[in-house]
């Protein structure tokens, strides 16, 4: 936690702040901080700053704020994931929302076990938990949003046109035509297929849909390693 | 398992091989192969090619290989890494392994915690399971060799020397006085310090060593995610 993230919720009045639970437990455990001590703090969807605090016991922390700069520029890319295995989908969230991707797909397909979608994982309350773990590493406060989308035909037809609109579209994979293209210049809408791939008829249709298919080289990485590898390259 | 990496001890005729547990059990469950498939194969430190499955039964699975083919290229990269937590270790040693890093070195630094050191997942046959995963990934077969150092002023003083030599010796480092470079010619010795990073001191040994301290830029990344970004930044 390089920054602590707050919530309108945590303030009780209009400068301060009262955390409990994890983030009182983080701060006298962990940083083991005392009365007085500052630390780096940021609003939601707001601006970062200090946090000096007034009162800190078993239970609750108390913290004077003034917030003051900006958080982080986000990365310009719109990222869609077919749904990794849940425990997997855990990391990746919290390595992107840490890398600055501000709008993440998890889209169904062929090759994606239909239970995945069952997984406690998917509630919004516990992938959020991952994004903001996410956004304190990196101290970031602006929260990347997050839509489930458990069918590939709807989605494609309905509304991928309109999310790739100014925007490049590139899907990695395997059997691409074009090895990946390094530092683009503006925004892209990068999608990343299943453990397997992506079968020629998604390939096909993401094609139509105006995507480029490009590879990443010889050697198949792990989805998990092929997301931060792919966005580090594109910026 | 894009590959099914062989060892000389699964050779029981000059070009047949009996695999059981682990290789047989994915070949049977996972790829639902039978007699007569063709699976893709590769001798540990020599050449892959094709493997024609001639028994598979409960136990056993027997192939004929033909290994014809080089391996894929490797990374000109030394990895020196603070020793991370156990369980995240597992996972970066698999992705390394699967990008073609063949040195990795595991170091003690002032942040990381001693009982780090005693944990079973260092023990060689341990290691040599996740590196195996990560060549099976990739379809590669050259196992990359990993050393323990839980000494770091001796190591950086007796052996770094020898190890950066004809190469150019970068640490990754929050306040790194110059941005990571992109694209550099040529081999790479890359550090990577613990999560809260390397102590000054530390940072001075490595300077006075040869070492340029780079940074990432303005997010902090946790180390699993810093060290695939930071390699193919690199490469």
């Amino acid at each position: 936690m390089n920054l602590i993230l707050l919530f309108k919720k945590d303030f009780i009045e209009k400068d301060l702040v009262r955390l409990r639970e994890r983030r009182q437990e983080h701060v006298e455990k962990i940083l083991r901080a005392s009365v007085g001590d500052k630390l780096c703090v940021g609003l939601v969807n707001g601006k970062v700053g200090v946090g000096k605090i007034t009162l800190l016991d078993r239970m609750n922390l108390e913290m004077e704020v003034k917030l003051t700069a900006l958080p982080p520029e986000p990365l310009c890319v719109n990222l869609i994931l077919a749904l990794p295995r849940p425990i997997v989908l855990k990391r990746i969230l919290l390595a992107v929302s840490s890398m600055g991707v501000k709008k993440i797909v998890l889209l169904h397909s062929k090759r994606v076990e239909k239970s995945f979608w069952n997984s406690p994982v998917l509630e919004k309350q516990k992938l959020e938990e991952q994004l903001i773990l996410g956004l304190e590493q990196a101290k970031d406060t602006m929260m990347p949003e997050v839509l489930l989308r458990d069918r590939f035909k709807p989605f494609v037809q309905d509304e991928l046109p309109d999310i790739i609109k100014t925007t490049r579209p590139l899907v990695a994979h395997p059997e691409g035509t074009e090895n990946f293209l390094k530092d683009i210049q503006g925004p892209v809408t990068l999608m990343i297929g299943p453990e397997g791939g992506f079968i020629p008829y998604e390939i096909e249709q993401l094609e139509g849909c105006g995507f480029k298919s490009v590879r990443l080289g010889q050697r198949i990485l792990r989805v998990e390693t092929a997301v931060p590898v792919l966005l580090s390259k594109l910026f």
